[in-house]
């Protein structure tokens, strides 16, 4: 397979890279970048010195429809909207890790993003690569919508609970903390590393653009009425997303029945580990494509709390988006993914 | 004043003795600890060099009763519970900064903490030490349980809105986070750098034994009936707690009426700061004696998402236990807690 | 004491604030800041709600020689250069936290510094405020060069030896390490979290302009010739830093001899705390104005190591210049600054 | 290739697992530790979950020579000098990540470690895995000593200058920083994430166990003359050395040639990565098997200085450990080590 990667000097464009590097189907044909035109990727990331030193180049559609069986897009959100309706010709199949394709209307998107996207006929073409649940519609589509890394995190912990009917959607509160690079390698007082060092807040409260996400394919996937909350925090580390999850149990729930959902979710599924009693450290998945799902039963509130970790630059970004590369070329998901994670 | 401190090596007694060393009423007489008795408070924190230096002594009751107008007790749980029957005798004031006196009964202490405490008789005559609701008792007690640290940060952001009855106690869930101090200085796995450092992780969900201390306490301060869930996480810093509390509004509550709660329950009280619609790190009340409270009404879902931060070692130990003091001896509740935090 | 400080928006002049604000003779009377006027301090830093709100002025020079006892000036090289003679006029007082005006020449700080700085009977008039070493010059000036962070830790524990004459000046070696807020407020990628995070680098090496500093003053004080290696590092940590100090012992120079150096150089000196042959550690200065020297002689090279932490913010920056204001105004040295080092 | 690992619950023994997981060549049939015999890997280090679930053995010395072509020794200091006597039998070769057959006595061990080894036969058999310098007596041996974390960064760094006659042997000093995970996984204060947090500090200032294992090689690898200051420091981060040597350079020693001694000692080195004048960090080989080397020659002091960064876990342990295997069994280097670092 031929690739190209647009916006590739990003942290999930650079896990691309580092991910496709070792893939055994995968050959990086060129590398986009409109703010670092010119330069290479070593001078931009010096580790890549000897590893991958191609340059980068100023984002050309006309020659990635030309050299490319697949180009991924990992453009901060506003970008891919323009550029997708340029790609989707002939053979090129197109995994876009932005934001642009996720939700249902342009009008949606202009709600919660406060830009423009593409027009409905565009979102409309674009399937939702949550790897697990959406494997049969990835594998027919020519574009892809990665999804968000909050999103991922969340919707694998929540779809198995409201599919069987085990919880109930307007009760859901998701409350999830996320290392650092989730912000993005631009520098702003934000991303200092004194003003986020020695230090946890929360941010975006009700506001944050994961939450249509979110609710939206719980619905979609599961049928189930769904209202939540979810509040990000940033967290003192690189890597990492934990989401810690409360949902009311519906009468007559047990452990077991919760413990039969997951099961039955993701029996066969590589890149989900489950971990019931347990509390997952976000290093545990440290470098992996994994999930990791733990589950907590309180009685005395009648609720479940879920706990889910993944490596957000993976799983949540541009690992997800292998996994779908994978399984839109006829791969087995787990080609070129099978990292242990770094530990410690 | 003449102060005893026992269990002043760790993480709580050290910082009472940071603070009372430059408290202008505050003298330390005696520094106790069964652990590291005969050794230097500088052998074991050397950071002290110049400034403390007192042995450690045994603990002995009968000599603190003597040489102490008042005594602090920062030992593990289940150590106090045993010493308070013997210091509780003619004037001296006992400070017990860990939880043995807290929960309103030996059994619910015993449910919670696994271990024996006090007996009836004695939990009775202690006072709940949340100074900015409990300010009249703790002027007139001997024995004040001080408030735990991640109670400190939940009760001072509910208790306002139960008190105004504008919330659902039912409803409430709080999501905690927290730096290592909170884990005492004691070496294990659970705190060791690199199985931390780069990491996040909940704990005892639905076990943690502030729980019930919690409940308890916002039910007797407002007379609302109220279960909620608490998960506490580990976050890697040295300092500070963030609560995230979710509560579902009741019917016509309006952020108005939010807001005059929250003026009208701190409205003079030095260490609570209002900070609606923003987001408060810990890092801003870094070794001071402050909590900063934000609320953000999310109308989609109709609750209301309360931030709360301190710094659990202060606000959420010592310095709360100085704030006690000083009602005890009818000081200004500032004395010797002027800190500026220390950013970044 | 009327106080002024111009560049009240970095990281020294918050902690000029944060300082001097329990100073008990201290009274700022105004805030500059050309990048910040018209906000507040509590709007560019949260934390110091209700406890310092002025507004942050344009620079007005004319204001500040009527308003001010003492001026702080604590912004980037190559401003105060430009302010200084405009200040310099009645009973002001002026100390420069900037590099400006350590340097004995121009065409030396234009080598180092690539820029320019006040002309030579400018500098000429300036005191270099290594309190320990400079006191009585001191004591006598109106315009005072605060030293930088990395020679105090540096000349602190070389001068003593020189000052004896029992290591050679041309074998020192510095290898030195200092958290992030050394770099400043500002946002680059080089102070971003997840750069810094998890890695430590070197950086300047051979051209870190507090090189020349180190060297001119070890010769001014001492009367030795000195040439020596100076290396930064950046490490990730908010507050600290800890030079690593190598030179080669004189023949017959034994571990008395050095202690006792130190011992001269630094009895009564109340911010300096000598620990012969331990490891101190930064946060054991943490937020206070101590500076810990320990040294360890190696007798199979023939060298002393020498070991010296600061709090760069404190004594490498704002606490120092605070025991400087003291000293100019025959205060206690110490005065508004007994702090006990936050830690852990 | 059957592959046994002793000691594979410390850090570097679970690097040993990572990396053989997915070496083309390698099978791991058993792992063994005395400390949690009896429990499985998945136990002690909950992330191995679907991934490698093993039980871990007794140690059984009949059994691995049965069973095994290799076998990785990652205990403490003091173990393998015990076990190798039993091992080295028939065709099992053995690499011995500790510190037991570095040095060239036992007198030499006891003096720098505290504590005995094998005797002077079995040390005269091991061979020292220093890859890039050692590579023909590595594949002739059975019994491999695979250098320490700091030798292997400083001995990369030094050797090209001494085998060139560039430098003064008697002038080096190495100023070495460690993040923690080379203080091993055993719970101490040292490694308490509080008292390591936001602080750095030196330790073992001229007594450190690698300096005798550095002279040693400098001087059997080059024929120079070396005495060296050695000092380690820890720095608040899990993985990543840097060492900072400095030198003084030979007369007439111009940059060029100090390139040309580097080129010519790292051409076709696939691990070792050349970036004069630049700073590498060690997060640009976290992960990896990689050492990048940068330096910068001073002209003011004559010395030159050198940056080098590996990853004490990879290319300081465990990576080099497999690298020095595949050398042993006639593969290509690089076999199963291909890692682009994770950054960030």
């Amino acid at each position: 397979m031929n690739i190209s990667i647009i916006g590739a000097t990003g942290y999930s464009g650079v896990e691309l890279v580092r991910l496709l590097l070792t893939h055994p189907e995968a050959n990086i044909v060129a590398v986009y970048s409109n703010s670092q035109t010119g330069k290479t990727m070593q001078e931009v990331y010096p580790h890549l010195m000897h590893i991958f030193t191609d340059d980068l180049a100023e984002i050309d559609c006309a020659r990635i429809r030309e050299e490319a069986d697949i180009v991924f897009i990992a453009t901060p959100s506003g970008v891919s909207g323009r550029l997708v309706p340029q790609l989707l010709d002939g053979k090129l199949k197109v995994i876009d890790v932005s934001g642009d394709f996720r939700l249902a209307t342009p009008d949606l998107y202009q709600q919660w993003y406060g830009k423009e996207t593409a027009g409905q006929e565009y979102i409309d073409k674009a399937v939702y690569g949550l790897s697990e649940w959406n494997a049969e519609a990835i594998k027919e589509t020519k574009l892809l919508a990665n999804p968000g890394c909050y999103p991922t995190a969340t919707l694998l912990s929540l779809l198995p609970l409201l599919q069987e009917n085990l919880i109930d959607g307007k009760s859901i509160i998701v409350d999830a903390k996320s290392g650092v690079t989730g912000a993005g390698r631009g520098a702003s007082l934000g991303t200092h590393f004194c003003e986020v060092n020695e230090s946890i807040s929360a941010y975006k409260v009700g506001k944050h653009q994961h939450t249509p996400e979110i609710e939206q394919t719980l619905t979609q996937l599961t049928g189930q009425d769904v209202l939540l909350s979810f509040t990000p925090h940033l967290v003192p580390m690189n890597r990492g997303i934990l989401t810690t999850s409360y949902a009311s149990l519906k009468d007559g729930v047990t452990v077991e029945k919760i413990a039969g959902a997951y099961a039955k979710a993701y029996e066969g599924k590589p890149f989900v580990r489950l971990r019931p009693g347990e509390y997952p450290k976000t290093k545990e998945v440290y470098g992996s494509n994994y999930c990791d799902i733990a589950w907590h039963v309180d009685e005395r509130t009648g609720r479940v709390i879920i706990l889910a970790v993944i490596d957000n630059v993976v799983k949540g970004a541009a690992g997800q988006a292998v996994q779908n590369m994978n399984l839109m070329f006829g791969l087995p998901e787990t080609t070129g993914l099978a990292f242990t994670p770094v530990y410690p």
